[in-house]
């Protein structure tokens, strides 16, 4: 399992991730995008489960339902958001979020002009950390490559460091022998 | 398993080895130190298997084969080796290695003046990486908030950098919301 993982910073992701959710968990995408995790929670969580998927652009939400169907998924267990992930306290309140999953940059084949910003997503992390359970998990992957990555990078890099190390577990994972520009991937761990 | 991880780095690197080694295979303890990790391999590869532990200290050897004795470890698995680990050469030839773990700084509750050093280091780090079979694992643990440690660090991250991509994964793992002279951890793997 671990083999695998070091094929794609994405795939450590979901290691982390399939390490710690367990059906009937609710989980949260909070980056919808091309669905891919979206299916990749619904699997793990069961009909028992719930995930909570939020995307801004229709495009995100269309391909999402249709990567489910293909699939198979029982869609009363995904809640599609058509909102921005710092909203999510809108949809959930307490603390019963066992996983939640980010990919800052763009949709992939989608408008590149279309970014996750600092702002938002620093916003949406603070409020993801607040319903999460003991025990409970955010994977963030950063694609900083784009125009507006860099500072997304430093940005969520400095929300993540102050976090206090009482309260949570702040691991960053990278891929070191390839370019500078290439994905990382941050973990943080409730206590 | 994920969650115990967590804990402390050494934690780290002993989870992505028990995804790795098998009974039977061959690994090395680079850094015998006071044996904790070459009962952990001890335990993992069974009497089918081997360990090779290096220390230049003869305490090392002392307090391993007390550990393993009380741990009821077969010692015949298992060959303490009073050399240093840039001398691996002699002991082993040929890509029969599936997991070498290093632990860099000084032996813990021992002489803080004994320290590894950069130059052998690199030479012990690219031995092991000639001997590795292919998905074999290196783990590193760096200590580097002692006088030195600063040094080794660089030298250490330089190297595996510089390793080919398509020959190689090498991820970097660091809790980051913590002192930054924490110590943090490099995994290599041969594709």
């Amino acid at each position: 399992m671990f083999q695998k993982s070091l094929t794609k910073i994405t795939e450590y992701a979901k290691l982390l991730m399939e390490e710690t959710i367990k059906p009937g968990d609710y989980v949260v995408d909070a980056t919808m995008g091309n669905g891919k995790d979206t299916l990749f929670l619904a699997k793990l969580v069961g009909e028992a489960g719930k995930v909570f998927a939020f995307d801004v652009q229709p495009e995100a939400l269309q391909n999402t339902t249709k990567i489910l169907q293909e699939n198979k998924v029982n869609l009363s267990s995904v809640a599609l958001i058509h909102d921005g992930h710092q909203n999510i306290d809108r949809y959930i309140q307490g603390e019963i979020i066992s996983g939640v999953m980010f990919n800052l940059g763009y949709l992939p084949g989608g408008n590149r002009n279309i970014i996750t910003k600092p702002q938002t997503t620093i916003i949406a992390l603070q409020k993801c950390l607040d319903c999460l359970k003991k025990n409970g998990l955010i994977t963030i992957v950063v694609y900083h490559a784009h125009m507006g990555g860099q500072e997304e990078k430093e940005e969520v890099l400095s929300f993540v460091r102050q976090l206090e190390r009482e309260k949570y577990h702040v691991l960053k994972i990278d891929f070191i022998n390839q370019r500078e520009d290439s994905p990382f991937l941050i973990a943080i761990v409730k206590k």
